[in-house]
């Protein structure tokens, strides 16, 4: 056996059995490898940034690592953008990247470039192997690096590392330790500081908060004390719909996510950052909580946001038998009809969403209103893209369906961010995975639109139109997704898509909606 | 006016007047500046790939840099593969990446990524502008730097610097200076050297050393005195077919490339580095000459090449007027006729080649033949990818169509790699570029499949056909290319792909043909 056959071993020692691939010559010994472990699932992107975005879906709904497989520093390159998600999500990956032999590099090949300063950005833990035998420990620092934090871990594979011979050996898997817990002092300032601001807190739940159990707890806390409870601006994963207790969503645009914080006093943070604006616009601040409001951490990614949220509770003199906050039921979400609105699609899609269905939210300006109509339908998984790299959307619901094969995926997704990483959908048609995608086709990036009257410029001209709409030649989205063997149609009307939609629903296996707008 | 439109007067009083643009949020004040400049000519690229590889093929033929618009890390992150391409091929490039305001930086927004780390490891010069009345020192710094060696300047433009106002003023071309001439005595240092192995000196060229006027002195030089030439294994830029000094390329793969250069005693470097082997593989040298052989650079890539040669010719005593070497005409390529194979596109494309096409080549292991077929047929320019890293082939053409709007681009494309920057085609669609794209659909990664091999592993197993093979689905180019706006059409046989080439030679604007293996 050789280094590569070690690798192998140690993903799989550590349950670690899917594989995103688009590999390259200096990765030929791992896919030899690879395919003498049937046990592993090997599943191709036809571009690096499927297969980064896939398994940062896969990293999210599966709650654990997916390895991937890349070529050298400009197949790394090609996948950051979607790592720089991943990071933002706490996804763990184990990100492999095949170099050249470690006697080669010196000789400066074309492909040879510094791996390592394209990778540390977007990975909180980077290591190269050193030599076949020094195979087995790199990888179980790379997925204790993963999953602890947990986080991206790139692992840089040396061909001759790869192919080198190495003593069988049993592979244990990583000592891991479980999410450490908050400290009691900390949970008794929160609660004191919550205390002296009653009426007027804010918690902010990220990570492990947003997930059913997590949320029920905040929202005692929410019921019992009197705080409010806010989702960040794009959440990773949170569980939403009948039952659960809901966030309210921090808007992307800086107005409205200002107005939504106003009236907080103190903020508090459960396994996220400090909500801030996406973006800076000309006179208007970089933080959205009023001046001199405190903000305090519950709890850090790392550690164990709902156990957190329990001691806070304790603390707060909330009983475990006490009622969470009450969820009002949706509004009569209609029927709408006759022409397709961003709107319209929102209210169809959560009236049929299908209990446990993992929905993928690209959809941008198009897919804000979603949110809004979705609290009380079905109980859903909401994904986002929290590193606001465009280009997420597809290859995150191929992720996800491989993670959930028993699950619906509906992946929502606007044009323009769809063209990035569009080769995802021939994944999708090549693993027959059951993901339902909508195209908001409103030919043009409407978000930069939006932004472009932000900053002043109120009229267009023809530079500016050139980058702004993509209305010419208009992409013809049902072509595309042909193109790549997925089964499409376009939608004109509320009552086609509603018909397609739910078509899509009933059978398994890909489909895509272009939903011309 | 402000920093944005100081850094658009800054590019056009460099006479760079082409943007390749795909901007964010961040750049929306870039975006409104370059609305205020109708002499920039602003093209879209719906992934940033496209951007890179568009600005990389028109440096290559416009002998000037283009700028591009990128939109924070993950925008540069996704263009750097092409960038790694252009970084290898020498291409002047002014890479222009927005990110937040100087001031925003430290609240860790979402978009927040470390670019200089990103950008470095593709760029000869990265800075990032300091304020709005720094915008036209930095931009001069920039043009100097990407033009001077030449090679890629990173410039990073935060948004406050671009939005700030600044005083109008006249900005005056940044001071280029001319390639460095090449010093006497390396000049005759290499004249004794080659005088010492004559009859076993070889000469790579690279850089302006490919151009006709410089190879046909290399011609003298190879008549005169007997060396041999050869151009890089995967070359910039060629100027090559009929009355042009012909290169021997040195073969990709490994054992062909060290028969190849077997008999050599001595190499002279004109214009680029060392060729070595693309990979290393097991038991088989780094280097590709034989042990002992001395290497020798008689001109650097930012050294005259021309102007080198000319002195070495008159060093080794050989009239200006001298014959250069012969080439001799092309073997009939025939009328290949029946199912098509590689061989026979590469035939038909080398007898329809029109005068002063330019060859964007990413045919790869199908493309091979192309190269060994066009020596003499008419006069052209002939592009590879010299960094490796594939889904060039589609961005390059639109770029060099755009350089060359009289001459026809033909891209020669692999289908695998096709697929990487299939979004090009949008591009080509939008700006009506001259561009037949010829797609050869062999639904593999053949060249992996070869490589495979080359390790060793005859058999492959289900995990490996699931990473080489790319044929289930089978990819509709026909149906991608109608999607994006690009007429398409399939051929199986010889007949049909001629009569379809011609037919797309005659007329203007893109056009794809699906080549069926």
């Amino acid at each position: 056996m050789n280094g590569a056959d070690r690798l192998c071993d140690g993903l799989l020692a550590n349950g670690i059995d899917v594989c995103f691939a688009n590999p390259g010559t200096s990765e030929m010994h791992f896919v030899a490898a690879l395919d003498r472990k049937p046990a592993m699932r090997c599943v191709l992107g036809l571009f690096e940034g499927v297969v980064t975005g896939a398994a940062d879906g896969y990293g999210r709904m599966a709650g654990k690592p997916a390895a991937t497989l890349l070529h050298t520093g400009p197949g790394l390159a090609n996948g950051l953008a979607n790592l720089h998600n991943a990071r933002r999500a706490h996804t763990p990956i184990v990100n492999v990247v095949g170099d050249h032999a470690t006697y080669h590099l010196s000789y400066d090949a074309p492909l040879t470039s510094d791996i390592e300063s394209l990778a540390r950005p977007m990975s909180k833990w980077v290591g190269r192997v050193a030599s076949s035998e020094a195979v087995g420990a790199t990888v179980s620092e790379a997925v204790r690096a993963a999953v602890e934090t947990p986080g991206i871990a790139t692992l840089i594979l040396p061909a001759d590392c790869a192919w080198g011979a190495v003593e069988p050996a049993v592979i244990e898997p990583a000592a891991i330790h479980p999410p450490r817990a908050v400290d009691a002092g900390t949970v008794r300032e929160v609660a004191e500081a919550m205390r002296a601001h009653r009426g007027r807190v804010g918690l902010v739940l990220a990570g492990k908060a947003t997930r059913a159990d997590a949320l029920e707890v905040a929202g005692r806390i929410a019921a019992g004390f009197g705080a409010r409870l806010f989702g960040e601006v794009l959440s990773a994963r949170t569980e939403r719909g009948r039952g659960r207790v809901p966030v309210e969503r921090i808007p992307y645009p800086i107005d409205a996510a200002l107005a939504t914080l106003k009236d907080i006093d103190l903020l508090i943070l459960v396994g996220g950052q400090e909500p801030v604006a996406f973006f800076a616009y000309p006179g208007k601040p970089s933080r959205l909580i009023p001046e001199g409001c405190p903000v305090l951490t519950l709890a850090e990614p790392a550690e164990d946001q709902r156990g957190a949220l329990e001691a806070l509770a304790d603390e707060l003199g909330i009983a475990r038998s006490a009622a969470a906050i009450e969820v009002s039921p949706n509004a009569d979400l209609g029927a709408p009809s006759g022409a397709l609105t961003d709107e319209a699609i929102s209210r169809i899609v959560a009236t049929l969403l299908p209990e446990q269905a993992i929905v993928c939210d690209e959809g941008l300006t198009s897919g804000r209103s979603f949110f809004a109509h979705s609290q009380s339908v079905a109980p859903h998984d909401y994904l986002m893209i929290p590193g606001g790299a465009i280009g997420l959307g597809i290859p995150m619901a191929t992720g996800a369906a491989i993670a959930c094969p028993d699950r619906k995926v509906v992946s929502l997704q606007a044009d323009g961010s769809g063209m990035y990483t569009v080769q995802g959908l021939w994944t999708q048609a090549r693993e027959r995975l059951d993901v339902v995608t909508v195209i908001y086709s409103n030919r043009a990036y409407a978000i930069l639109r939006l932004e472009m009257q932000n900053v002043g410029a109120g009229h267009f001209g023809r530079n500016a139109e050139r980058m702004l709409d993509i209305d010419d030649p208009a992409l013809d989205w049902v072509s595309l997704a042909r193109g790549m063997g997925v089964e499409a149609a376009r939608a004109e009307s509320c009552e086609t898509f509603r018909d397609l939609f739910a078509a899509a629903l009933r059978r398994r296996g890909p489909f895509l909606i272009e939903a011309v707008l």
